[in-house]
């Protein structure tokens, strides 16, 4: 493994649709989500808002299997490759960039989030 | 426009290639760079470690072309959609994320880099 640069214990993390190449989300991850995901092949994260280690999918289903890991020039960012489960973002859309930069909606909502995290929120 | 959420003044931004949609870099936007990149039609960012703004390509000459700007769901990261001449890293290879996190090389290298930034390096 390469020598991975954390900024205050955190590396940026993209996270990329591995068939349709789809950029679905951006996260963080510490050393620890790293080392599960690569031991679970399942994406975990580390939440800056909730400060807690973070498997994506724990409150939804909504599971990413990481196919491979990439690392930039730098050594401090990663491209998580998946496979998405349903969606990646908490408001129903497939991507979490479904929208332009003025606003136009250009992703697909495929679920309604009020039916899958219920009245507690994301 | 939205209201972007800047961390110290930047906003992450991931690049990507429109056609290939293969993720090129990841750099950091203030809003001026932002704002040249809408009033030019090409990527400028914000560098950390040259404290300054820069327009890619302005020493290699390998320019994007910003085909469109995305937002994510919580205004804190972008996304560039560009079309990107001849390569994106410093490196030579098209895209930043040439590696696996083991150090498999799985890019493809398009240009010399001492040829194009000669002995002054990146």
């Amino acid at each position: 493994m390469l020598n991975l640069k954390f900024v205050d214990g955190l590396i940026p993390v993209i996270v990329q649709d591995s068939k349709s190449r789809e950029v679905l989300m951006m996260g963080y991850a510490n050393a620890e989500a790293i080392r599960l995901t690569k031991e679970t092949g399942y994406a975990h994260y580390y939440s800056r808002s909730r400060k807690k280690l973070w498997k994506k999918g724990e409150e939804s289903g909504h599971f990413q299997k990481v196919v491979t890991i990439l690392i930039d020039c730098d050594e401090d960012c990663l491209i998580y490759f998946v496979e998405q489960q349903c969606a990646a973002c908490h408001t129903g859309y497939v991507s979490c960039f479904y929208r332009t930069l003025d606003g136009s909606i250009v992703g697909t909502k495929v679920f309604d989030p009020e039916k899958v995290y219920g009245k507690k929120g994301h």
